[in-house]
């Protein structure tokens, strides 16, 4: 099959720079949900029809899968649909689609597939409650003969609940017929798609149509406040799967998933929580309110307490982090790991059962294990320019506020003094400390509060 | 009166390792809803009933008023309420209730209880709009005849929108008599319970009904989206209350409480905050946006600043804490103290007008009144192997960046300098300070980039 | 026109020390939004009633364009119009509103006033679906004729859909007559504003009425369960409004606008957001979930990722501010500065391109271009009774860890090492360090664990 996906219309009610079919949708470009969609049903051909002042969309979708047409100037969905013409296949049928109108399912979408057939002219219609403004389907003893437009339609025909989406699947032979057939006379001047409804019935084609699992399916973004509505039907909807799968959601109206969440068995997720592509989470594995976590693996039973921050993380089975703790990336925890409040781990491996529970920051670090790390420790990993590894060892014990000057080595089951500001090597299993002399000076006097 | 909760289920589409009656709503076991209302109603015998794979029912729910019955193999929930039978005292009714449908007011049961009295089987019924699955209320001339199951339901019945929702009471000795005389001579091979209903009619006994002041009460949890659908209609319960009381809630769909939350008058809380065990907030406090308060008290007039964490905390009167304060279990704030933003409070007591507001760490201290504690101070209570305390007496000032190496004491009126590692005691109204030479190396290159 | 706002109500219900008028509705009182739409109208005289116990009401909304008189004792709502009389001009209509009405809009106050003119008696009226417990609003001939209470109609006039509203406007001088004409015979022995309808009909004066653009403008607040209803009306509304101006909302039922929020094109905002009083967002930015930013300005392109906490603070174009950052009062940065995780920044300016990225505390600082603030530093701005300034001149490198004892100033192009407590200005180029010597103890053994 060939899809053609028309994606030229500059959406100026968005009131953006970006080209309508490029604004994110749970963190992905409109068109790219349809795209996926699409590649979904296997095309042999798949084309994006883009339009003036938006280069953007070949520029930012580019794959090998996918062709790309400019039409320009933009006479209609017929002209649109005419310009991939000479990258379809005549030997399959050929399905159009939208840029524009992202939660299509494929599994809607094979059903009007295999309704259409090769043969057929199949369309993909909804019934509405209000139908006003939308094409009508009209049907004679059962068989579409025809789409009225609201302002063509008889008193009779607005009746009419069943709507065109305009989803259509044609066979492609008979299309390009129809397409250089099209007239643009009427008062907008434009080449309309659903004209070839009436061009299959004339040369005899049966048209006929199949209906989506849900309405939302059908819907068109044309302004934030539609952005915003299928943003929320989408998330909704992700939300159902999760429950559906046994996640247990403290509120499904309070989760944001922006990519792929993968959950295990007994899984919780608490209130107001946002994950951003690829995040697994393992079984038992429970999260707190408020935590946004981004790209990150997370082991068996680790328990993520409220406003934790992951990005390109992994953290290991039965670890517990946070509260207002950040992962940055290439952290690697190993299991029972302890990370605490206010602090901020990058770039570093800590191995099992090692603690970082307080106000530090561990950089480009590779800890071991059972190693303690005290508040306010501070791996100073930048000297302006260059960036430099800190390694403790196994069984360390680091005093709390205390300073590793990178690169630096502290040797197995080294003890820091609190306060140290370490700028050679420690060697294993002893004491090392800076410290400057404790004085009391006693005739001195507390400051008084300056005049102003 | 005899109560009975059937608690067997294994609830398989919850795709949970634990039993579905032990899953959470509000953070508290389903079953323990069902428990707590039951104990509202003063029952002489309490009774729950457990299935296969079950044992955590009774090994988390033990207590001195409850017995606990196993049910194995699980043959209906006629056989299942016969597993009661040698604990109920044939004197007094016997009430029948659901582990998996936690929400039941005592209040709604009373009328259930009213409505029967000792000698009448009572049936808790609720009108849907939508009653197909159902069991239908047939009655004739107004009173209860059957009970009619879906399947078995003719167009008429059917029609019937009066459903049982399971809830019963019966008469004890009647009632053992009926599961004595149950058949599973059905496609399921069970015993059902409905059918006493048959046996009541059969024998005379008036069927009477009542139903309850809401639907949700009657709602039962077989999968995560209906604990999620219940979690919400309970919060919004909750929210309401508060309302009522006139507590300010900024958004009532944005609050969650798990457990007690008290309130005196002119409290406020913005979005988004959760609160769990029992929490009070004296008259006039003001909670911010995104806090968690766990098992903690609040003095009047306190102001909790946005995304501040409480564990077993008492915050005193007029004390402003947060943004981003942690108070973890011990801490006991006196009046008008101020915590600050990264702050983190453990195991210590703070007296009145004292301030720590920022990036500190406070653990296992005693700290006077009017103290000022700097930013970045950390208080070293740990060795790796034991936990010290830290005193700091009235009136200190203690210099920012300051670490203080319990067991530690600094007298009334000490200053500490900035930056200082304050090893032994420091003396009261005087200056202490450790402090390494500031020199500055004049031939000193800034380092270039390494080559990679 | 002359504006007559009631305000006099206690709001018993409301459960507050606070009156009921003074209760905040988006963050500020409900009072203020009825007088903020009174004078979009231009009203020549503008007078509130307030009643016993409401001395906070002149109080707290004092302003020169603002009459105010006391109602006491409170004998009805047309005894409280009636305390206006004197500072009403003849010449113009008057306009009664109401304090505890806040969402009345001055398009459909401006629709009354012109259908009522000079001479009518205007009411504002609603169709309700359920209109049970308002005045019906009983025509003859399409005119209006009276206004019957609920306990007063008769079963053909409570299937009267269309009800009073309460807010009306009337021709000053006949208003007065009205007014003094009015009986307190009835069951609350109260003087009733809807009286002058029957009087306006006795004199012949036409009877006219408006309805507004929507229901939620004429519903009141009695309750915090009414309050927290149109708080979220109010927000809805907002959030809709930032839609239609193409701003990007992640879900509209997740923001609070309290004040007014000013946005550039293309500035999209994640969950969760708070915004208070006066922000501007110009082009471009970018708002992470979880913010709350209180009068601040961020500059085009800025992004400000989750958890961070604004509050008059001025943001650069192109700023990464967060994860976890908080800007106090005074806070100014320049363009393309990086502000990060567990960093407050209070009364200081930052130029251009430099960074603090890590748990620090810069507060009274003025900070150069292309400065690297390390990770753990903290200005010592205060001794206990004054506040100095920390001076960090173009180019500086600040090692992690360091203390800077102001007033102090550092050199361009200086570098201080890590850990350094700074006393005195570190010269321009150089490195400036304090360090005490590393030493490691042979002989020291662990601690063991104490005996309890």
């Amino acid at each position: 099959m060939n899809i053609v996906i028309l994606a030229a219309g500059m959406g100026k009610r968005m009131q953006s720079a970006l080209p309508k079919v490029l604004h994110p949708l749970a963190g992905k470009p409109l068109l790219a949900h349809v795209i996926d969609t699409a590649r979904q049903l296997s095309p042999t051909r798949l084309c994006v029809i883009y339009g003036h002042g938006g280069e953007q969309v070949p520029q930012s979708m580019q794959a090998a899968d996918l062709s790309f047409a400019k039409q320009e100037p933009q006479l209609g969905t017929g002209h649109a649909v005419a310009q991939a013409v000479p990258q379809l296949d005549d030997g399959v049928p050929t399905l159009i689609l939208y840029g524009d109108v992202p939660l299509s399912t494929a599994a809607s979408l094979q059903r009007l597939l295999d309704t259409a057939g090769k043969e057929k002219l199949g369309i993909l219609t909804v019934n509405l409650n209000d139908p006003t403004g939308y094409g009508r389907i009209v049907r004679q003893d059962d068989k579409i003969i025809s789409i009225v437009e609201q302002k063509d339609a008889s008193e009779h025909e607005k009746a009419i609940r069943e709507v065109n989406t305009g989803i259509m699947v044609a066979p492609t032979a008979a299309l390009k017929t129809w397409l250089a057939s099209l007239s643009n006379n009427n008062v907008q001047g434009e080449y309309y798609l659903t004209d070839i409804v009436a061009a299959a019935v004339k040369d005899g084609v049966p048209v006929v149509s199949a209906q989506p699992d849900h309405e939302w399916e059908t819907h068109g973004v044309n302004s934030k406040v539609q952005l915003a509505e299928l943003e929320r039907v989408h998330q909704r909807n992700l939300a159902r799967q999760l429950l559906e799968q046994g996640v247990t959601l403290t509120d499904p109206n309070r989760i944001d998933i922006r990519g792929t969440l993968t959950c295990g068995r007994d899984v919780s997720i608490d209130v107001g929580c946002v994950f951003e592509g690829d995040v697994v989470l393992a079984d038992g594995v429970r999260i707190d309110a408020y935590c946004v976590i981004s790209n990150s693996r997370i082991g068996a039973q680790a328990h993520v307490r409220p406003y934790s921050h992951f990005e390109q993380a992994v953290v290991g089975a039965e670890c517990i982090i946070g509260p207002y703790a950040r992962l940055r990336p290439g952290t690697v925890l190993a299991e029972d790991v302890h990370i605490g409040n206010f602090v901020e781990v990058k770039n570093s491996e800590i191995a099992a059962h090692s603690k970082a529970n307080h106000l530090t920051y561990v950089g480009d670090s590779t800890v071991g294990s059972r190693v303690n790390i005290g508040a306010g420790t501070i791996t100073c990993n930048y000297d302006g320019v260059n960036k430099s590894r800190t390694i403790i060892e196994d069984d360390v014990f680091v005093g709390s506020a205390t300073q590793l000057i990178a690169p630096i080595r502290v040797g197995k089951g080294a003890t820091l003094g609190a306060g140290t500001t370490l700028t050679k090597d420690a060697p294993a299993d002893k004491l090392t400390v800076s410290r400057a002399k404790q004085i009391t000076v006693d005739s001195w006097q507390r400051p008084v509060k300056n005049k102003k």
